[in-house]
């Protein structure tokens, strides 16, 4: 922070600070972010806090599963920790969120492995970024028959699929994606060429 | 947070916690609420713990001046402060974030009066939670000429500024408004009927 800025002597250096932490957030803009830190110049107290408090027990409590890189308080995530989950089955996902909407349909009853990332060489981010390595040992390691390879169906997520699918074709195992298709409640006439191709070459009978 | 939620007991509970908090936030929905938790899951400790440490900084040291209510650390903020801003002047806005839109201006130089607000009685925000009995003192006690009434060019602000003309139309001073036209780089074409009738009946000479 310049101590010349008018604008942050103005701002008061506190305020000045919050703004600038609020907006290295992804998606909190500069305007954002000033509303936000006006806010909660405003807040109560509780309020604020309860929000700082939950940061640092974020950062302090919460890590990654040793198995599988979900979010867990412990070595294990819940997931892995549960015998009822078919073990024979893997789902592969970007990003722990991914999770989550994945647990929301109640149709898959295996595990995750959760890579932390896709491909993308001009951010810099390269195949030992992800959790590969640690997806084949669990291939050698467990009783693995269906890896399903559901990065995000877009460029990144594609080359992260592609990625993964050499290095684990040599081993045996079945290796799926999820269908493309039209979303459900969409409409044709707005879906894009590739969406509308995908679900015309994936078309089931009726 | 239900402990029966199975959602919650996915998510680890710190992180459902931090998703709650933030989005307490305004204009933070669920799902920004949890792009952001994941965010500060897997930012770096000390982005983190500055973000966490600037919200209680602001608590803790920032207040509002006693005279304006403008943003300070002090007693008096550094606009009040300031001998060179001219005396005789208030500008009476709704936040202190329009002090600061005012001030990169660089047209005014007089004083302030935040008024934490504005009308509102659909959500309950009367006369009496606004400084309008702080802003009709300090036209008793100080030398004032000109209040500009600059609270918003929407309803609320209008019934606002309407409510501080009828205070202070008795005690002499000169009450102006910002001037409502076209904004500058704006198309007239996508001026709205309002803004375009109070252009029309504000025209001034070339």
């Amino acid at each position: 922070m310049a101590p010349g800025n008018p604008e942050h002597q103005l701002l008061v250096e506190p305020v000045a600070r919050l703004i600038d932490e609020l907006g290295r957030l992804p998606g909190i803009g500069p305007k954002t972010a000033s509303r936000l830190a006006f806010f909660l110049l405003r807040a109560d107290e509780d309020q604020a806090r309860a929000l700082a408090h939950a940061i640092v027990e974020v950062k302090e409590r919460v890590t990654f599963c040793s198995r599988c890189f979900n979010i867990t308080i412990g070595d294990l995530c819940s997931i892995c920790l549960d015998p009822s989950r078919d073990q024979g089955k893997i789902c592969v996902v970007e990003v722990p969120l991914d999770v989550l909407a994945i647990e929301r349909t109640n149709v898959y009853r295996g595990l995750y492995h959760v890579l932390h990332g896709h491909l993308n060489p001009l951010e810099g981010i390269y195949r030992e970024d992800l959790k590969v390595d640690a997806l084949i040992a669990r291939v050698h390691s467990e009783p693995i028959q269906e890896i399903i390879l559901a990065t995000n169906p877009n460029t990144e997520g594609e080359a992260t699929a592609f990625l993964i699918l050499k290095d684990l074709a040599p081993l045996g195992v079945r290796i799926t994606r999820p269908a493309r298709g039209l979303p459900t409640g969409g409409d044709l006439e707005w879906a894009d060429p590739d969406t509308l191709s995908s679900a015309l070459e994936g078309r089931r009978e009726l």
